[in-house]
């Protein structure tokens, strides 16, 4: 890696993981940090996760070799316009942002000449937001999906490649609209399934969620999740999310008709399905 | 504990437990195990969990002071019909069965003169199903709900809630027709849910499933269950389960419109609202 200087847009559990799991490798350059709320760039310099910071990313991003965004990406386009006219020929920008398609068009589109824009996703994270959770171990042996285009420079993707490999990734090249055909069905519709159940048993009775067992425990465990981050989610890939919520709820009728009809044989069935489609994630 | 002899039908994770657990107690008296397949009677007397076993329950219940009813609870009925004939005067029949309402109403009706009928439900599992996953410690501090009626006898009642607390388990009193609400919507809906959910994804492509996190993993464990007990527990249980997967099938249309709709503000209202719910789980 040929960094001399990184800027983390977003100083939170990704933005933070990521400035550690840099240092970790060996990095010496400076790791600058941007975000927000002052209060929590200062309590990230003062943990040693970034060298200093700014407010504003378009001061933050100035020299540097290497930009990650890293807030919510409902976020990123206003953040590349702001920073698009002071990024340094040969600059490399990226991101740990859970929706590519559009995002990846848009910013791709804004990069100025000289300037190569690479879309990433790390399949880590935890139900702790913020930079408290931060943890230079967040992305080991984590699956890390990169989606270049056609326009995505070959040198600029190597490197990003080669850092997430550093961070202890498994990495994967899809298109961006394969990805996010892919993260609709198995971690934007989830995350909403999630939400949904939980209101659904409390709108019953607002104290029964304490009798459930561990399964219900570990079935609703995402909705403690950023509910901003994950609305800013669906916004973002709003048409593949539709899609494979449409087709699970058109699942969901099935079975439901299967329990009105008491076809027992056909249910068990079903259920059989899933079981060993499920033990297979398990044997992964 | 009064009990001289102990019979247990079903020798699978419940029965192969509560055998271990009721052993570790202290229990000096005989515990017999009633199945249909002997191999696993016989590996449940070689690990030390039973000490005889029969395939005839009418047998296994002879001189019996305790009968634990362990197999799905669509066999209760056709068990009990076996068995009344043959329990002594005094015996406490009782269950650890998901499903309560009226599989408890039948049970009351076909328990002979002198013989109490007291159900049970210990909110206690784990994926791995069968006799090889038997463990004392299963209960301890797992929920117990026991579903007294007016029919219950006072005494049977007191020795069943006692056996359960010496198991380690805080026991609460409800009503069959509470337990069967309640438990249809945070234990029996999130099992559809995970099966439906596995499907439905897998539905989309063969090979996604993989690429899910720890979120994905957690969410669909419970698919890993047996689908002949949920298939079985779906019918037990039917319309307490419709019901609860019609408000859930409701709640997720609206989910799905204000998507559809872009309301954005709306949709993070919405899931700010069941993480603060399911926070409430957390700290129990």
């Amino acid at each position: 890696m040929d960094f001399n200087k990184v800027t983390i847009i977003g100083i939170g559990l990704m933005g933070g993981s990521f400035a550690l799991a840099l240092k970790e490798s060996g990095f010496k350059g400076m790791v600058a940090g941007v975000g927000r709320k002052k209060d929590n760039l200062i309590k990230a310099k003062s943990l040693g996760i970034i060298d200093e910071y700014f407010i504003d990313p378009a001061a933050g991003v100035k020299d540097a070799d290497l930009i990650l965004l890293a807030p919510p990406p409902g976020q990123f386009e206003a953040i590349a316009e702001d920073i698009k006219g002071r990024l340094k020929s040969g600059a490399i920008v990226t991101d740990v942002g859970s929706v590519k398609g559009e995002i990846v068009k848009r910013l791709e589109a804004l990069m100025p000449e000289g300037v190569s824009f690479v879309g990433g996703h790390p399949i880590a994270g935890k139900e702790s937001s913020g930079v408290d959770g931060a943890d230079a171990g967040l992305f080991r042996d984590a699956r890390c999906i990169i989606t270049p285009t056609r326009n995505t420079d070959g040198s600029a993707l190597e490197n990003v490649v080669e850092l997430w490999e550093t961070f202890g990734c498994k990495v994967s090249l899809m298109t961006p609209e394969e990805h996010d055909m892919i993260f609709a069905a198995v971690s934007h519709m989830p995350h909403v399934l999630a939400y949904v159940l939980v209101n659904s048993v409390m709108d019953i009775k607002e104290d029964i969620l304490r009798y459930g067992g561990s399964g219900l425990k570990d079935m609703t465990r995402i909705a403690l999740s950023s509910s901003e981050l994950w609305s800013d989610i669906c916004s973002c890939n709003r048409e593949a999310v539709l899609k494979a919520l449409k087709g699970f709820s058109s699942s969901l009728t099935h079975t439901i008709e299967l329990i009105e009809r008491s076809e027992w044989a056909s249910l068990e069935k079903e259920f059989k399905k899933a079981k060993k489609r499920r033990q297979l994630l398990e044997s992964d």
